[in-house]
């Protein structure tokens, strides 16, 4: 049995421990939503302002140059890259994941369309997040493919000839689960197709290589693990092999081999500086920036591996004292124990007010959200940047008394007298 | 001869005057450059403070339903709406200029093919900003439709049996020569085809009224003359009567019509917003409602007419200055002086030097900018929120010493050796 003298211990060992110091983190609160929007590290407020304040206010236009608004995108892609397995040069920070994914996916289909023009399938997990699933319908109805979604365990039978490209999120949104990126990326290759990955609860919370995988195409997400703030921009990589082969259709200026000579033909830049499209939000990149941050500070503390090794010990942990304290209260685990198969959240299902519960928790400053089902899911994301062995032990012991009181009960019901 | 006393009696008068005040201009500096970064509000840098401190910092997750961060997009829109003569509820602001232009054209083309299929080309002018070319050139690839680039001059001939869609800048970028969009929308219609129009130099600058134009589809950009911060969000608007036709390719979950049922497929919302597609930098959306605080600030003085009014009364001066104390310098007038025809800036052509000239001016702390020819121009916006009569006195007082010292040889000889 876990104790609380067990969890402080660990903590007290945890060479990641004063990373938590980076955080401006509300008292009272024990933050287990970062996998939605990460936290706001503190010396973001003064650089945003000086952004605001100097390169805005007094450098004015000529701040694209003197400010090095510029290669913003490179700059902080390139830090994105350390991250996962990818090189200097390969990753550039940009507009939304959803949009990313169509300029990655429409490249893909592009290079099928060329080399193997007979493959029509698109392949997919039912459960993979949605806006995923709608860029995919959107550009195979437009070219001509068809998405075909299914769970994860049928994806090596499905891979064959008519497969144009495998399109997976690497860690699943609603379980948790988490894909084995260089297997299944071997798999979709033997069988002849291209795959896209989307990184979103990955980047900044498991160790990812690219390189390693031999993947073809990756997307991710700025505001998740990266801790860039609210709608921070996404990112996107493409196999230095693929880089060059065709345009993206979001073929604007800022992917233009020369941007500045205002050339009526597009001519797409080299690499993947041709996946940029439009000017991008300089202060939310600004952000991201100060997010990244954050994730390379851990650099030299032994970088992703020692983060990853910290989230597996906070889930183990959390999996652990859920079974202990909160045993006979309906919950069932929806994200697999082996270590290699979990991201870097712990889902909880529950037959009946789950949502109530998370509501109940939030009113308790325990914040994880709600994803409908079934089955209905409460999720808990685990960072190991800011999160305390501690906070776990709090955080089981606000569910256990959240269900042992009935207090999500009463938040059920106001939640019905509400709707009503 | 207007005389510096004459320009400090306009500004004694002038309703707009106190307006200036509204924004953080450094001291030293007359930006003529608002038509490619407007400057910032004075207000914008606590309020961006507020939503990182608070709002994200404290809120966290939580702000996206207590901080509104949800309807950003829609509320931004319908204030941005009150400025182009579209409708609330019609506009939404989001990702930049080139991918909302990607939107509304893949739209307009989706409609021709079902409703006019035999209509296969995109008329726009070869001047038009290039990403606008770009964007088009990569559509009409995709889609097997013809670019066809045109002067100005050549539209109405143009337009004919074949045309699908006329899309073009309304304020032309190089040369602030404007279209008269209710005429060039009707002829448009009158020969079958559908208008794209790009307000990037209008909004806040010019009177647009989408509506009494009968405009099918327009887009815009945040960071010109709304004042919306480096890289801020675009906008979209879409005729009601076109809107729910069909789904845009860019069919993120932003854009469904249920967004957290987390439904597999894909039901585009109803009206403006299934042109949403991705999470929306939220700091940078921010800092564009500041901006867009200026600019209808001036609406209970007179709104964009009275703006208006005051942008034309500036060029004029502006030219007239210019012809007055810079004769015989080799400048030539690009910008119409007819005022249906103008814009709210003035360019100005050189055969020689026109590079170095802007950078002269620039060290001065007088800010344009030059875009490369043939011909060559210096390019000078005027914002009637914060640009004094004065201001374009002293611009060209500048401008005519730049040219009679030969400074500005000076500052090209050391370009050269740079790049040398």
């Amino acid at each position: 049995m876990t104790t609380l003298a067990d969890c402080r211990a660990l903590d007290a060992q945890d060479p990641l421990g004063p990373l938590r110091e980076l955080f401006a983190l509300p008292a009272g609160v024990i933050y287990l939503d970062g996998n939605s929007l990460g936290p706001l590290p503190k010396h973001a407020g003064e650089r945003i302002a000086r952004a605001v304040k100097e390169e805005w206010g007094e450098g004015l236009i000529r701040s694209w140059n003197s400010a090095g608004w510029f290669d913003l995108p490179q700059r902080v892609g390139d830090r994105i890259a350390t991250l996962i397995g990818a090189r200097a040069g390969e990753v550039v920070a940009t507009d939304s994941t959803s949009i990313n994914l169509f300029k990655v996916l429409s490249a893909a289909l592009s290079i099928v369309r060329a080399d193997a023009p007979a493959r029509r399938s698109v392949i997919s997990e039912r459960s993979n997040f949605p806006t995923d699933l709608y860029i995919a319908q959107a550009l195979c109805r437009e070219r001509g493919f068809e998405l075909q979604l299914i769970e994860a365990e049928q994806i090596p039978g499905a891979l064959g000839n008519d497969t144009a490209v495998l399109m997976l999120t690497h860690v699943n949104y609603r379980t948790g689960a988490m894909h084995d990126m260089a297997a299944v990326t071997r798999a979709a290759h033997a069988a002849g197709a291209l795959v896209v990955w989307d990184l979103a609860h990955s980047a900044g919370a498991v160790e990812v290589d690219l390189h390693a995988a031999q993947a073809d195409f990756a997307v991710g997400c700025g505001y998740k693990y990266l801790n860039g703030g609210p709608g921070a921009p996404a990112f996107v990589w493409v196999h230095p092999r693929h880089a060059e082969r065709f345009w993206q259709p979001l073929a604007g200026w800022w992917g233009h081999a020369a941007p500045f000579a205002f050339s009526s033909d597009y001519s797409p830049a080299a690499g993947i500086a041709r996946y940029l499209c439009g000017t991008q939000p300089v202060l939310s990149m600004i952000a991201l920036d100060c997010g990244l941050d954050t994730v390379l500070v851990a650099q030299p503390l032994g970088g992703m591996a020692a983060l990853r090794r910290k989230s597996l010990a906070l889930t183990d942990l959390f999996i652990a004292l859920v079974e202990q304290h909160c045993a006979g209260h309906g919950l069932g685990l929806a994200t697999p124990r082996e270590h290699a198969l979990r991201g870097s959240q712990v889902c909880l299902t529950r037959g009946e007010g789950a949502h109530a519960i998370v509501q109940a928790l939030i009113a308790r400053g325990v914040i994880g959200d709600f994803r409908a089902g079934p089955p209905d899911i409460l999720r808990f994301g685990f960072t190991p940047l800011y999160m305390r062995f501690e906070d776990v032990w709090h955080a089981v012991q606000h569910l256990r008394e959240v269900l042992e009181s009935g207090e999500w009960r009463r938040a059920e019901f106001s939640r019905q007298q509400a709707v009503t």
